[in-house]
């Protein structure tokens, strides 16, 4: 039995989310896996809880819930998640503090420390990864630790380690794909009801798939900063946002996708690289693997051997993208760790 | 650099396919993955091509082609495949021996003489997996190799894989999926043209996509035996054949069609284990990723944590599944075998 130890910088949505499915999973990956997974520290924006002998992930998940993290028995409000990273003696940090596309902070300090420090890390947070990827990976192979980021694109759908473990003696000739559910849903309601786009993402907003200000979503801005990190993992490119041409779902009308659905095509906001990064709406044939509808993420890898393989899954969800952190961890922890 | 010694029993359109893909992937998994794949015996139906030092996977590529192996130096008339898999010093036994899954031979024979021998084995036949899996895994774990079968159920995409090294956190709660190509072809052409099905399976059969007897495929029983490995594998049933519901596509008219696709539904046929293991055309909403045309196998995958992860590729070609194939052998070498 390896016993991994865990600390989890940013416990919101995500992170608590995280220690949630830990908790729930430990038995399960223990006898299914070998790997004994020890919560020992939490970074929080206010404080932190550390404690060498573990945490217990669901009483932690149930006191952020409450906001009542500063209760526990062993909360540090003086320690700043930089300070779990540096300090607490965790073999696997999961960054899972929120996106920041302009800086990439604090998620970048984070991760820097962490690769320092001989700390592999595993991670959702898009921003750091969009600002810094070369760098980013030279400090982790610098410090022979693993970096690991499958939930940054897609959520539950696995992508990285697809190409990474079933896909190794293909060469990607391109990628192509729906990288965000916000839009794929206001696009799908458009096309199944008539609604306007105006109608359709108010529709999403009240049902918590879009935000407020929804720029970020319908502008193709999150599918730009998704492509921006399948170009850099993939396909060895240095490419940031700069690099992609971005267009969103703003200027689409119902008429559109109704033209295009009476000829047997859908219209969906697809991100691509191929000779360049590109996000802009395009027809896709309603047979094809990409016209999936509602929420789903889907990508197209395309290959010299396999052709296009398609992977298809839920890009967005607390519990969803812990599935894509735990493999991360778990294939660290049976690979390239030697336990204790 | 770990050299890893291969043989190949069955030197068909698949066995001579891995050997081309080897020669012309030989480099590139060398500088990729720091494994160098040496081709050391060959079996085939009337001799064997044996060489401790090195088969050239293209000259025997080439001579497959032009029915000539037995001009190749290093060819032995007297010696079997099974003779080959004993006496051959390979790490990997590759068996792509034609399917029989009444008996599973020769190929179960291969495959548990191989174990006996301490050899892994990767293979796309699918014969002994419907016959004896459980044996055969057991046999397998006894001498402490790997039994690797990516290439058994749709080609090129990845599902045993995916689910190892992608889903490990997740418990999977079923599977439903079309796992034949000719029957997806014949219902899109159907479909998407109109024709009947008697004029569908004959353009089919002029393709080259449906053998001249189609009823392996057309009646489930192809689907039935990928579904018999998918259970085994992946819910660690004890599944044979006789455990399947079937029914096959041959009573679907254009006019069924036709109606089903006026309320945005396709049917497929659709092969799931859940409760039981049942083979039966289905309606599938047409946004659905089920819900791809051609001759595209897809499967999805019912998860605790993910939800539906669905993967699609090509379910057939000896190059495609030759990227399995690989897969198969580049994880065995990497993460099973101590190489020399």
């Amino acid at each position: 039995m390896k016993k991994i130890r865990i600390s989890i910088i940013g416990f919101g949505v995500i992170g608590s989310g995280v220690a949630k499915v830990i908790s729930e999973k430990k038995g399960y990956i223990k006898s299914r896996h070998g790997i004994d997974l020890e919560l020992v520290g939490i970074g929080e924006r206010h404080g932190s809880i550390v404690c060498e002998d573990g945490i217990d992930p669901m009483e932690a998940y149930d006191l952020a819930k409450s906001r009542e993290m500063y209760k526990h028995p062993c909360w540090k409000e003086e320690m700043s998640g930089i300070d779990v990273v540096r300090e607490v003696n965790a073999d696997i940090v999961i960054e899972a503090t929120p996106t920041n596309i302009n800086s990439g902070e604090p998620g970048l300090s984070h991760m820097m420390t962490a690769f320092k420090n001989k700390r592999h890390v595993v991670t959702s947070n898009k921003g750091p990864l969009v600002v810094a990827y070369k760098e980013l990976k030279r400090t982790a192979e610098e410090n022979d630790v693993q970096f690991r980021f499958e939930a940054s694109v897609g959520g539950a759908m696995p992508v990285f380690n697809l190409v990474r473990e079933s896909l190794q003696a293909n060469k990607m000739l391109g990628i192509e794909g729906i990288l965000n559910g916000t839009c794929n849903y206001i696009l799908t309601r458009m096309s199944t009801e008539g609604l306007s786009y105006e109608h359709a993402l108010s529709e999403a907003q009240e049902l918590g798939i879009a935000e407020t200000d929804p720029s970020y979503d319908v502008e193709g801005i999150d599918t730009a900063c998704k492509l921006v990190i399948l170009a850099n993992a993939i396909f060895d490119m240095d490419a940031t946002y700069k690099d992609v041409e971005v267009e969103g779902i703003t200027g689409i009308t119902p008429e559109s996708l109704k033209l295009a659905s009476d000829e047997g095509y859908a219209i969906k906001l697809i991100g691509e690289v191929r000779d360049g990064l590109r996000v802009a709406p395009r027809l896709v044939p309603k047979d094809h693997p990409l016209a999936v509808g509602g929420t789903l993420n889907v990508i197209s890898l395309h290959t010299d051997l396999a052709g296009e393989i398609t992977v298809t899954g839920k890009g967005a969800g607390a519990i969803e993208t812990s599935s894509s952190i735990l493999s991360d961890v778990i294939n660290i922890s049976k690979y390239e760790f030697e336990g204790t």
